[in-house]
């Protein structure tokens, strides 16, 4: 494979998405070809998974459902679209991948960890990102931003102690994981974050 | 747990859906508290689940895709709706369940059967059927019967050697099961095949 998989995580709040998007404008304009995608969903099918996962009404659901509908909508995601795209060449750059699943169903759900990360690896056909951005921020600072807005999902609403979890299970991923991943601290200004990741990525184009 | 687990397994148009029926209504005909159910589906949640399995307009789903959604949904209705009856002591009867994925998704899609059962016994915490009918029909007979059905599903609609080959993995099943399963030849008439099953189970209560 020839691409560049680059891969953004995080609690909710952090800023990844609005990163994510920037990455994605600066290379776009540089005509560097690029695809921005996200998790769950990125294809048809995979975004009527995350209907189901993020509606609400289904308060009810099993976590072993929840980690097997992250894993169905990732497998379509992957096989679908990511590894078409890197095998083209292209820099594929994807807001939450396989890291949010160890963290959030991992350390978040309590499923036994090694048995995510083998079912995880499973479902991806060992496809792991070549770069991953951390993008860091203490959980007080995360729910605030997200009250700012409109309809929280399922995964949103839990409360602080369980994204206070991810967090800490995202800072050991990162720690065991230092080749691939890039803590970068999400209490700068957007503009500055955004400089700090381009001058990661370029080294690696 | 005091309950008693039964499930229908086979080919389409084995006839599994009617027998799983008539037992039910035998049962229920003698005050014995009773459960009938189906899978994929069984839940609000699982039945969701269900229409992206088997929504033709999903033609290019991934195997592993299909495999996780099996196992979400049956994670869901296992947990939610089978244990609970079968500790209020209820006899569950369930149209399709654990062995459908080994047949379907493991012999017939060709993903490794050791990682299919294993993530298969995971999303169920283990719970096997204390019983297991399989209907047996040669597959020329099985879809002969689907072609007077209006609109076939997404499975339905695979081709003949797929079905053969789903049928031998079920009687391989049944081979390595000798405990839990029986074979009923689905060539008999609705109701002899119906007594047949009563007689069986009758020895179990």
């Amino acid at each position: 494979m020839e691409g560049l998989f680059i891969t953004f995580e995080g609690i909710e709040g952090c800023g990844k998405t609005t990163q994510a998007k920037l990455l994605y404008e600066y290379l776009i304009n540089r005509n560097i070809e690029c695809v921005l995608t996200h998790e769950p969903g990125g294809t048809l099918i995979s975004e009527k998974i995350r209907e189901i996962l993020l509606d609400k009404k289904n308060y009810n659901m099993v976590y072993l459902t929840e980690l097997f509908l992250y894993l169905a909508s990732r497998s379509q995601h992957t096989f679908e679209k990511i590894i078409p795209a890197l095998k083209n060449g292209k820099i594929v750059i994807c807001d939450r991948y396989f890291d949010s699943t160890l963290a959030y169903q991992g350390e978040g759900r309590n499923i036994p960890k090694q048995k995510v990360f083998e079912i995880n690896n499973f479902a991806t056909g060992g496809l792991i990102p070549h770069l991953t951005f951390l993008i860091d921020i203490n959980e007080d600072v995360g729910l605030e931003r997200l009250k700012e807005r409109k309809g929280k999902d399922r995964i949103e609403e839990e409360e602080i102690n369980f994204h206070k979890r991810v967090r800490g299970a995202y800072l050991t991923l990162a720690r065991e994981n230092k080749e691939r991943f890039r803590i970068i601290d999400g209490l700068g200004s957007i503009e500055h974050i955004h400089k700090e990741i381009v001058n990661i990525v370029l080294k690696f184009i």
